[in-house]
């Protein structure tokens, strides 16, 4: 198959949504935003080897891919609606693309995101989507609204996908069982859209935790001008997490938990009176959003141990270019 | 400089256009689109190695990866406003790094383009540029307007880029002073913004050539359902390329001119009316538009040589999978 036969294969479709007047397969894409709502524009890029493993089932990529974006839409508290997809990949392999968009397509589906446009090219395998969301006029959570006095919250539990790549790397030993479901955590993590929207006029701040907890959460102070003291015992996590901290793996499993990244949970700031909109938004979504610290007035993050002693110094967050 | 402070010195600023609420530095960016008007969004991906050389001048590939991009923009008869850039990157390296946001932001800058957000990895270099552009509702150019009688037209001149690299290649001969001035064109291509905004209402259906002149007007034929005669010796072009095409590098120079790709330039079609139009718009902007053709009711495109006679078989146009 040449370029535009893949093209029209896998990514051709007819606009779904009346807000599409021209989808794929022009120069651009022409979306028509609805009066009152502003967009949210993202970008994310995954490269074989760095965000995914060369023999990894590309269905479970293409659910990355995307979901990776959305998880950024959620935490800016916008309705995702629209998607591109750039790809370099390094032949027109049918098999290999068809199950990309297999994965790819069903976490749109469920989410109602069109895609509207996209580019192919030959080179080292790398994903690029970009996608786009609608919040009302104002309405956008940004990292910069987190106040003294704040609580820092969690969805979710935290580690797992991290703690996946270190059973992968023989760092720290599982059972069959625990391995699945941490790899689970690792290749095809939900996006948090629901909680996202749900949080509109709810969270002072909100981001999406994609390069570990201490580290994203930094990335709110920085940009608030606050700091944070948050408790190493209230930071959800699974079982094995659990046990693996009470046990001679600790120092891995501190690393997977606070620093580890691909968790695409949402960390968020509210003012303690949101405490019971909060509980009640955790129930409707049955997701776990657990208080974890306190914002306060002195910058830096502190970590509390489970003896109430600072935890230092801090795993270091993943830098792509460390 | 690890990726943070890679992004904050040379991809974060403030916000410049009163339409960006919120811009680089958070989970997304939060645009306001203006009443009346429609976003057009293009997305395009480039690869070290197949659309630029490994020592190629990082400045260049700046100007390049924005430019076409904002081609596709004009093609759409979109004003061109926002940008996200995602990058793969081999290392941080400052100076590459430096040199390519001089080449991006001095283009962005003419077009009054604001970057609002982007990516950095590490992995092989490879550049993906989402491009966000504005038309008044309704006013967007496609590529499936043409009309039986109506002529084609195209902007500048076309093959140099393509025969650029055909020197590099040593497959043609060429002067030094030649030399230069068709590398010009492949390096640092013009997007034809002013023109793309002028064709609105003028033009039937419009796109830009990135892949070469016949398949890429056979995409505007497909589109709309009819077909093309175009006259081989009313293609505008070079010196150079005038000269080549009289020769016995006639091959080489056919495929350049026909099939090369790079050119950057627009490819429209009109009704036969709206010619004063395009020669005043032509001498506003100071761009040749040529027109080489007419639309036909037959299905494909057939190009008559200087003799009348038709081409065949086409020279192919360039395949990313082929």
């Amino acid at each position: 198959m040449n370029e535009f036969e893949v093209i029209a294969r896998y990514f051709r479709r007819s606009p779904r949504s009346a807000d599409v007047r021209i989808g794929i397969g022009d120069d651009g894409a022409v979306i028509v935003s609805r009066p009152g709502s502003e967009l949210v524009v993202t970008v994310d890029m995954l490269v074989e080897g760095r965000h995914f493993a060369a023999n990894a089932d590309p269905e479970g990529i293409g659910h990355k891919t995307l979901a990776v974006n959305l998880s950024d839409l959620a935490a800016m508290g916008a309705l995702p609606r629209f998607a591109l997809l750039a790809g370099a990949l390094p032949s027109s392999d049918p098999q290999w693309i068809a199950a990309f968009m297999r994965g790819f397509d069903a976490l749109a589906t469920r989410y109602d995101v069109e895609l509207i446009g996209g580019d192919t090219t030959r080179g080292p395998r790398t994903l690029c989507v970009t996608a786009i969301g609608e919040v009302p006029a104002g309405a956008a959570i940004t990292r910069s609204g987190a106040r003294v006095g704040d609580v820092v919250y969690v969805s979710g539990t935290f580690g797992d996908a991290a703690l996946a790549l270190a059973i992968e790397a023989g760092r720290v030993p599982a059972q069959a069982h625990e391995r699945s479901s941490l790899e689970h955590r690792l290749d095809r993590p939900e996006p948090r859209v629901a909680l996202g929207i749900g949080l509109r006029g709810i969270a002072s701040a909100a981001l999406d935790v994609s390069d570990g907890l201490t580290g994203d959460l930094g990335h709110i102070l920085d940009a608030s001008g606050v700091g944070a003291t948050i408790d190493l015992a209230a930071v959800p996590c699974g079982d094995v997490m659990h046990s693996l901290l009470d046990g001679n793996a600790r120092a891995v499993a501190l690393q997977a938990l606070l620093a580890g990244g691909d968790d695409y949970e949402l960390c968020f700031t509210a003012r303690p009176a949101m405490r019971e909109r909060i509980a009640a938004l955790a129930r409707t979504l049955a997701l776990p959003l657990t208080p974890i610290g306190v914002v306060t007035a002195e910058p830096g993050l502190v970590v509390r141990d489970e003896r109430g002693e600072t935890l230092s110094p801090l795993p270091r967050a993943f830098d792509h270019f460390g």
